[in-house]
């Protein structure tokens, strides 16, 4: 399949290059790499997102270069880390059906393999380890911005090298990336240790409110918790991680409150424990240890409705 | 250096090997896998610790063999990890005085060499990685158990990779260590994926006591959140790193009460902020960025008297 890849990049002049919605370190490291590379080969290249950059990953030059422009005469369409069209948000969802081809480079077991040509590797830790080989196939040298970016994707997506997914080959290729000039500590310092205050303290009042049911652990972050820590729903997010370390638990989940009526749900699992199709039963997605969705309804309501399911997917996993 | 501490493992017969008090990963898994390493060359091997081994290490194979015994007739004694011989414990820091070789093998920058012989590498991420590289010199080769001792050693101290001491040469050398055996996934779920519901109530509990003074952050751990969360006092080492990761703050402190009467304080900084001092100041010691010392009294009279010192030396680093 990377031979079919090459091929279209090599023959591509004008490409659009596409990260998923609520993007991560690996969607927007992968497609900014993947645009410096492009454009080291001379070629054109337009950078879209269908949602806004998090601050966390501000740090990366050229973050500005992501927006919704409308894909007009370009060529190559190439979406970075998307499992499915509809997280290529609205504005895009539609691309892979127009008349030229779309590249769909991606590591989500739950790929939907909408591209025209597809180079899924589920194996691989992170979609930037993918387009790492990629670019070495395509003769690009790395230097030190690109090496930053592929680097950001593979330290965030693996969590700072802390999931199973984390293969001796992907310390080998980090390695290099920081040979090439990439910053662990710069990467470490901007995405995981720049939490504000107001975030810290949330995540305070959610561990406090954690509950364990069974092998489940489970916690809220309500609004009224957001407003007394003066954060915002956004904030929270990474504190499932924590749960998740509880000795007691194969399984975490975070319901989260928002402004517009909604409830977000974060849940992660222990390795070997496959929590993806809970997110999967409420209109979501993910990878078997970490995946999430958005339910209508308030906590009340969705609480219990989720806790069950979480339960007969827990009791199908043994 | 290593040329000679070589000789002396090549010469001996009869080894002791002394971990430090307080016992971390480094100290442990480098233990483990020196006298691993020294019973493979056909030698006699004692283990020694002034503490006991933390749970969170109990999944290492051969810690059970921690304990005091005296020194004999061993014709080595090999301490590891230890920055001064009062880190050895009260049984053993008489040891470097006695009539035979000490090897004292650490990374610690404020190490006091106090060998017969020293091996100290201060841009060393762990102990670990030095054995790694002696035990090449010596020719032993790598088994599944020795590279678990080694990577816990390297995972621990870089806590999981992200201090600025995680070289490209570190992320090798682990890959390595992976190929031989070691499974990073177990020592992760083992060592940091493993807290107590218990632990992570309290480590609620210190998050929402935070105060941000200047740009220093720091919190209290009290009897009464301890007893409240069902919690003993050693439950709580590693909030102090999530402290250190407020975007407000250059320096963390966490304040921790035990049933003794004595206050222990963890501090952390971020890099290029040495908050060595503080803890030095107060008798204790550490790296740079991650230092701590017990003092007596109670937390009316610690916290201003560290508050002010602590103070005083992130103004000094400006």
């Amino acid at each position: 399949m990377t031979k079919q890849v090459q091929e279209l990049i090599e023959r591509a002049q004008r490409t659009f290059v596409i990260a998923h919605v609520d993007p991560d370190g690996d969607t927007i490291g992968s497609a900014l790499g993947l645009a410096h590379a492009l454009r080291k080969m001379g070629k054109n290249c337009i950078l879209a997102c269908g949602d806004p950059v998090p601050e966390a990953l501000s740090f990366l030059p050229g973050i500005q270069e992501f927006g919704t422009p409308e894909i007009t005469d370009e060529d190559l369409i190439i979406a970075v880390d998307v499992s499915d069209p509809n997280r290529l948000g609205t504005a895009y969802e539609r691309a892979p059906c127009l008349d030229r081809p779309t590249v769909n480079i991606d590591h989500h077991v739950t790929n939907s393999m909408f591209g025209t040509v597809n180079l899924v590797r589920t194996e691989a830790a992170a979609t930037a380890e993918i387009i790492f080989d990629l670019l070495r196939d395509l003769e690009v040298s790395l230097d030190p911005l690109l090496a930053t970016y592929l680097l950001t994707g593979i330290v965030t997506d693996t969590q700072s090298f802390s999931t199973s997914s984390t293969t001796p080959r992907v310390l080998e290729v980090s390695a290099e990336l920081m040979d090439a000039g990439a910053s662990l500590t710069e990467i470490n310092e901007n995405y995981f240790k720049k939490r504000g205050l107001a975030t810290l303290r949330l995540w305070g009042k959610v561990l406090d409110q954690m509950q364990l049911d069974g092998d489940l652990v489970w916690s809220v972050n309500t609004l009224d918790m957001q407003n007394e820590c003066h954060a915002d729903s956004g904030n929270a997010g990474g504190v499932v991680n924590l749960l998740a370390t509880v000795r007691e638990a194969a399984a975490a989940i975070v319901f989260k409150e928002s402004e517009d009526g909604q409830i977000e749900i974060s849940i992660r699992s222990r390795p070997g424990v496959d929590i993806s199709p809970i997110a999967a039963h409420f209109g979501g997605g993910g990878h078997p240890q970490a995946a999430g969705s958005v339910l209508q309804g308030n906590l009340d309501q969705v609480i219990p409705k989720v806790l069950s399911k979480a339960k007969q997917v827990l009791n199908s996993n043994r």
